[in-house]
């Protein structure tokens, strides 16, 4: 078992996928956020600003998912045929009191290397978005449970982790 | 208490800090990501490639915080004057069998807005690099707790959430 | 009158704005985008997906504005204090039948240079937005009138010009 | 007659294109930008200079196309084959006694969506290039009639709007 | 002989590939850095920090490989499926005293043009990124002999300059 | 003597400048770039395309110095007040027949840190665009003798290397 991301000097590369072939290939990744239940009504509820906040959320995760391969360094640029955000919100959850919403990015692309990475970026600054339009009333916001929850296409197959 | 990124017609805006004073800020967030034991000793041990998989990570994060203003659509640019970023990698976490790397990130400017985002999609972009780096092996490594740890700077002064 | 982006040599050159004093500068500029009037019902009613064109459009103008200097090559870098956009949209338009949206953009700095081209960037940007997210139904709308509507702020004072 | 670019719950995501064909494409569009006609004869005259304004608008607009992924939110990202702009000087327009300059861009690709929005983009930067490296000299130039001239590749096939 | 950049009027453009093959093809360019050998001892020894300066630079090439698109003007964008990067430090050349590390990258990409650019700009962003994190010990460092080594695939089959 | 860009633990990070002073600086960097000679009487006679490879090397490092710190890791961001470029072609050089151009970059900055790397970046990628442009026609061309000329400001007070 070893990382293909190292060469044999253990020193950092690109991994050649020049042989792998272009198929179709899809993505789900999976968060969350938590915030005091005052936080998400003023996100859900509040007149004309209904949703907005998500809206931007959406914006900044599609757009930070085309622009992965500049932000991890050993991911290879893919041309990406789809992206979509969907936001969850549940009120409250008695443990602890807090509200969370739940955030899932769907990517797919046709090339040569999967797109697991291009998901898991949309759905951490879809959550770093909320955080940053919410902060000024609730600071002690948290990102959670940022995994992947599928994907399909290449030589693995379907893979389903949840 | 109102979302300061809508306008009173409900529309994000970048909120204005031209009237805020330029002062020394520091922000320090702080996030883990949880991997099968057997990651984590490939991370560390190895030979010559020892480290190089949070070399590659601390990179990241660092150029990642740069860019926060590019990726969070009401971020205000800022002139950074240090990031850096630790990684506490934890072998074993008893319950689940899971080994965890803590990740922290350190980001100062002398500027007129806060560097909290910048210091959180710091951590965000060296976990998401280190699930890059080590997927091949480990497709359910999951990013967690990724949160505010403490700020200073500013009209709000010194505030702890840790 | 000579043209100061152009050196002796008559070579391109980033002016030098060194000498100039860090004051507070804001710029509003203006355009708009013609199209159908089912193309404007459509991006105004709809139920759910009411103003989420416009929604996505302001977030990219604002994006735009951070990222001016990048695009227009003899821009310098600024540290933009404030960016909001407005979107006035107007049914009808009887001589020619069409309907209009009219775009607004505010932006404001403390700087050594104003910030024109952030503000007329943000407009044009903005405008494109609508046309991408619109252009499968209304190949044929049309961005026009894009112009500094007024600035202040620098050794020129305030300037209007509309 | 809906919006492809909102989804059922009329939030925004980037269209699906992964089943549409890699087929040739290419985009032209238009655009021109009003100034007085001291301020073309600067541009078109001038000794050593000669040229040297639309020589950085050419650059910027070719490098704009190439990123216009990164400022449309739900655009595709392309790998472009071929971007190149004109510009045609009109020394003096009757009515109202202004100069303009007319622009147009070129762009093509082999994908598996249009470069509309590439040819807008490069069209608009140039524009916008041209304005800074003039402003000085003259604040009230503007841009106008900024509109896709004719496409062709893909399932629509040619289509002309001129 | 003509430059294929220019057009029939001397005009910038992005030569259109839209007709050459999808071909695989690889590029090698090599580099140096000549510095004090204090300070290539600085950078190979030294405890913990062993490597760091080179793993720093090793991921600031690899990086700069998929942006080179947005730096050159005319550039074609290319979805690259490696890079590589190696580093080989010779302590002292007697006739001047000075140490030197080559530099050398390979790129690949299945595409219809060649990736020399992208090895060119790996190789002298990993020196630019040497100099940047050894200047404060010697301002006098020098990149030298950046050039391609040997490049294949594509009309021109495999051509070796070294 | 250590490397200020590696922590305790021989891990990078970006210096603290915070406690540095805000003063005008300047850096001038220079490099050349090796041809055949009839390559360079391609760039330098030509008819209408006189000096339109120049025009395009020029716009590019200009472009790429205020891109300085997303290419090199440990860079601050700065906000650059001038940058300029100037390009001395050297028909021939008789040991071994080859033509050069000579390249300088100015770079100038009011601000916490040096623009050494912003100058040898600028004239790093004016050379890379030269290649670029005339590669169909000489391969073998080749950067060298890329180093800081002088700089001034800041603690260090004017320093000339040349």
């Amino acid at each position: 078992m070893t990382l293909t991301h190292l060469d044999e000097h253990g020193r950092a590369r690109m991994v050649d996928v020049g042989q792998k072939d272009d198929t179709q290939r899809e993505a789900v990744a999976r968060g969350c956020i938590w915030m005091k239940p005052e936080t998400l009504a003023l996100i859900q509820e509040g007149g004309i600003s209904k949703g907005d906040v998500l809206a931007v959320a959406q914006v900044a995760g599609i757009m930070a998912a085309k622009r992965t391969h500049e932000l991890i360094p050993m991911c290879h640029p893919l041309l990406l045929t789809h992206v979509s955000l969907t936001f969850e919100p549940h009120p409250a959850d008695p443990p602890d009191g807090l509200a969370v919403i739940d955030i899932s990015a769907t990517v797919r692309t046709t090339g040569k290397t999967g797109v697991e990475m291009e998901a898991l970026t949309a759905v951490s600054v879809a959550g770093l978005t909320i955080y940053d339009m919410c902060k000024a009333v609730d600071r002690a916001m948290q990102l959670d449970a940022i995994r992947l929850a599928r994907k399909s296409g290449g030589k693995s197959g379907e893979i389903v982790l949840e």
